[in-house]
């Protein structure tokens, strides 16, 4: 079943001749099924040398094609959810010839992006947003008299996040035309989560049904004889009650008109629903479509988690192309450090918001599934949900990306931190990203952590650190953060045994008369290497690790500081209110006038590109840091 | 039917046995409905005199009795959503003596307080939280094998949050033997909006009633010969189908075990009904419960909307005490601002999570029903919403105070600011908030806010300036932050014609040659204050209002600094990563070495207090300010 070209060989005649949506309007049903063969084609071809979100773009190809071919594209606007689906959106709306730089280095996106096309209605990224947005674009048509429709494009994992739900509300309460599409692949990134997600699937338990079915009993009952009758039909048997109860009507009673389930690889059926949704105009739509995520690429068929965000592959066994470096991730040593203290201590507990494996979380579920929690794609649940485990004495450990964390920032300060509970936040993919770019990159968290009282800060020169900042956090009696980056490691040695480190101590791991380098997390080893290179210009260079952002180590940054006579900073954030931000604090507290130069990202937003690229552009790799010095020692 | 007694005259002899819930446990029913009266007596008078949130508390007597008399407190664990209807819960729990001290500085707070009492379980203020908070204490509890209890009671208001269907999806999921209690008083703090809030409240219009019975209908055809029955009495009467409909569904579906709707001021119903509760084990319940909003106090169950939060009131009117200081407050000077400008401007539009009348808006409400949103309890949303909007060209300003804002931090980020859209956050009671205490101070905002790129941030030094500053975002092609405090303005007069503000501009407004004084928004005239005392000292001071605190006016900053050689910075915020800190950081990159001092808030959370006396404690009131100067002065 399995048909790829490879690149060069590329048998894609009828997408070679389409420039826009326009295009695709003027083709048979018959070209328009080959025109989804080419789309697989070169997506698989595509990110088979670049990586990418592979398995979402591959389950949408029929939808893409049947939306921009009944609607009235780019005057009627696709918003599409979290956008990593968008690829046949791209390929479809004039970026054929760019395809191939997709997410390089000042390359196309890997979302939707207003400058890249008129297409793109919306920046995405995070998930959850594309019903607020779309109903925000519905209710400004409305107000200006424009007939022109809106679609969102939301996936069922999406639509587990409470954002979604209050979008859902509000629509149903405004009644304008929005169209929401709910692909539903039965799955989010990693295995779907919560109640809502059986109703989906209509896989309900017996329990369920009989509950229901006690219900509606009781209702029944209440209309006296005739409800007897209706009574005596319904229980015949549970099959007819789960067909009775359908996902419309959870929908419908959010007052959307429900339509679906339909196939979602079947063009001929996708066009002819669609064409009714777009003649409707009663109020919101939701139309529920059924598709396979990594749909016509049998290896991401099978195993659609592995091939939901992935490196360069081969495409014939779908096996990955780059070697595996020598050195483990901090997302491994963090999964399997956390299985070790989880033996040692039966407090432990982990949580996940829909991203096990991402967070390196699969072997803690697989060895404590009683302590294991994924909450799906839902942050603000997640964090106070694990202050309720901290107030009845467990020690909740939530792992999540730092970027997503910034949708719990209230929950952390009011739930965790005002009652200061022994919450740990293991905040992975830390600093810059790579190819997945802005609404992934992790470089505000130390700005909208560091003022957060009662909260400690941590960040791990190397993975071996990790492990002890792990168990550190773990004896401490209040809220972490662990912040670390995406990525391998430093290839050091683990530590058998665990070490406490003292909170709010840092380490001088150089010590030098010329000025302080202060790195945070993985600037540590860049720093130490900037610290040769400058010894052999004659610079002597004091490198300390910091180890704790917040409370920061006062006295030996103070007692450095005042010696050396000058200091530089470097972090993979913001430089504004970030740890460089702290240092400066301290070092005007103290009354300690030195020159002090704040190594990090401006005040932009970092554009995709692989790590040590943007570590470079900021300066804030070994590179930036000995001209940083050369110029400091000048001043 | 309004009794009430004055605080001097008080017949509380059953209340005044009332230790702990174990005395109510020994009270008969009869004694128990008398109890109720003294509950609501005591909290009328109370709240008379130290102003608080009454109409909630007044609905939940009865409830907060029952779950005292039922439930195993304080083994089991009750959790109070926002926890302010917690007064009776405060009066039964022993802090009876001390219920007089009520939002007063060093008093009790107005919100559950773990240090307070072992029978506050969390801490509370913000909504929505309390089913994440229950299932993390449930779920702690089952990997421990203890068999307590935990009762989260949240209202239909708090339902409307992502956060709290997040709870819900994920409570359904795990199964554990939670109890959800819905306290439905068919309102949140305003009307309630949102499907959700039609659905609870069975007011079913005939459309949606039509379209479930087409469902129903469709569903039922597909039975054959059976469904043909069923739909015969099915089509008898839409009356059936609203009792039928029942809110119960929605929660079945999602695995909730559904119970009521019950009346919430019947004691006896109300325990036989909880004690069913108790002894079910088998996953999560929900009761839902009726309850009037504001009951036994004439005056509030008729406005409950005024009387959610109040200020000191004459108890046989219902009139508040207080005489109206002749200054407006900047709420509704942002409110009649923005109908100003609605009148010239098509494109403005209004949007609140639920606060219309605590934001302003209810002038805006009325005069532009069509440009008007309140899109309930859903900050995350209304941010996201927002942007929706401005990509269609509408102007939208999303009032909400500033802890709020917390909650769509991610939102802003990425949904408005990497976009760039012209949305304005109108960011209401920034700054400490008085009795409310540390849930609602608004004193993170700078410091969450200042390193979003794209962002403008304004903060405006009396309600003159902010007419104008809102006239200027609304002239601004970019996102825009308004931060202004609670409370009545300077008492200046307003201006009748609209000036556009040259952004990232600030005003000299006194020139002096022996420090500068930089004091943000509300800091203005005490810094005036000061520095006309100074002068008097002999210590010339010069005193910008820098108007922007993100882009900063670094030449004129930096100008002054230089030289006036000594700089004092005030902010009623944190002075982490606040206005200070870009000071700094902006006086750093100059090379400007001069003594600087930082005003503001410490890195702890402020308790609750009257606003002046919280301003004097952290230093930034006009003595606060001298007081600095005369130190810096002798540096």
């Amino acid at each position: 079943m399995l048909i790829v070209d490879s690149p060069t060989d590329h048998r894609s005649a009828l997408l070679d001749a389409i420039d826009s949506p326009r295009d695709l309007r003027r083709l048979s049903l018959a070209q328009m099924e080959a025109l989804a063969q080419e789309l697989r084609d070169t997506i698989i071809a595509t990110v088979a040398e670049t990586g990418g979100h592979l398995a979402p773009s591959l389950g949408v190809v029929e939808l893409t094609m049947a939306l921009h071919y009944v609607f009235d594209t780019p005057r009627d606007r696709l918003v599409w959810d979290v956008g990593h689906q968008a690829y046949a959106h791209k390929l479809l709306t004039g970026r054929r010839d760019q395809f191939a730089t997709l997410r390089q280095h000042k390359g196309l996106s890997g979302f939707p992006k207003r400058v890249e096309s008129e297409y793109d209605t919306v920046e995405a990224g995070h998930s959850s947003t594309s019903i607020s947005y779309g109903l925000g674009m519905t209710a400004a048509k409305a107000i200006q008299n424009d007939d022109a429709k809106v679609i969102a494009i939301i996936g069922d994992g999406s639509m587990t996040a409470g954002m979604a739900f209050e979008g859902l509300n509000h629509a149903g309460d405004l009644g304008r035309n929005l169209v929401v599409i709910l692909n539903d692949n039965e799955m989010s990134i990693s295995k779907n989560v919560g109640a809502l997600s059986s109703f989906l699937s209509r896989k309900m338990t017996g329990r369920t049904i009989r509950r229901l079915r006690d219900h509606i009993e009781e209702r029944l009952l209440a209309l006296s004889s005739v409800g007897e009758n209706i009574l005596s039909v319904l229980r015949k048997s549970e099959e007819s009650l789960k067909g009775f109860f359908t996902p419309g009507m959870l929908f419908e009673a959010l007052k959307f008109k429900y339509i679906g389930p339909i196939p979602g690889h079947e063009l001929e059926d996708l066009i002819a629903t669609l064409e009714n949704v777009r003649d409707h105009n009663h109020g919101p739509v939701l139309v529920h479509v059924i598709t396979t995520k990594g749909k016509g690429y049998k290896p991401a068929e099978t195993h659609p988690g592995d091939y939901h965000g992935i490196g360069p592959f081969d495409v014939a066994t779908g096996a990955p192309k780059k070697n595996k470096t020598a050195a483990v991730s901090y997302t491994k040593v963090f999964g399997d450090t956390l299985c070790r203290l989880a033996r040692q201590d039966k407090r432990v507990a982990a949580i996940t918001a829909a991203m096990a494996g991402g967070t390196g979380l699969l072997p803690f579920a697989g060895e404590f599934p009683e302590r294991f929690f994924d909450v799906g794609i839902a942050e603000q649940h997640a964090v106070t949900f694990a202050a309720g485990l901290a107030l009845e004495g467990m020690r909740p450990f939530f792992a999540v990306y730092s970027s997503f964390m910034q949708r719990a920032l209230d929950q952390l300060i009011h739930d965790v931190c005002l009652p200061n509970l022994p919450v740990t936040i293991a905040l992975d993919r830390s600093g810059v990203v790579g190819a997945d770019g802005p609404t992934h990159h992790g470089v505000f968290d130390l700005s909208f952590l560091h003022f957060i009282p009662n909260l400690t800060v941590m960040a791990p020169k190397d993975e071996n650190e990790l492990q002890q900042m792990l168990y550190t956090s773990l004896q401490h009696n209040g809220p972490v953060v662990l912040r670390y980056p995406r990525g391998s490691g430093e290839g050091v040695a683990l530590d058998s045994s665990f070490q406490n480190l003292e909170i709010g101590k840092g380490e001088v791991l150089r010590e030098g008369k010329d000025l302080l380098l202060l790195p945070v997390g993985n600037r540590v080893y860049p720093a130490l290497a900037a610290a040769a290179r400058l010894e052999e210009q004659g610079v002597s260079a004091t490198v300390i690790n910091p180890r704790f952002l917040k409370p920061l180590d006062t006295e030996l940054i103070a007692a450095w500081a005042a010696q050396t006579g000058r200091v530089i900073t470097i972090e993979d954030n913001s430089v504004l209110g970030g740890f460089g931000s702290g240092v400066l604090h301290l070092l005007n507290q103290r009354g300690l006038h030195v020159p002090i130069t704040l190594l990090g990202y401006d005040d932009a937003f970092v554009e995709h590109g692989p790590q040590p690229t943007l570590w470079r552009s900021a300066g804030i790799d070994a590179d930036g840091i000995v001209l940083a010095a050369t110029e400091l020692m000048r001043r």
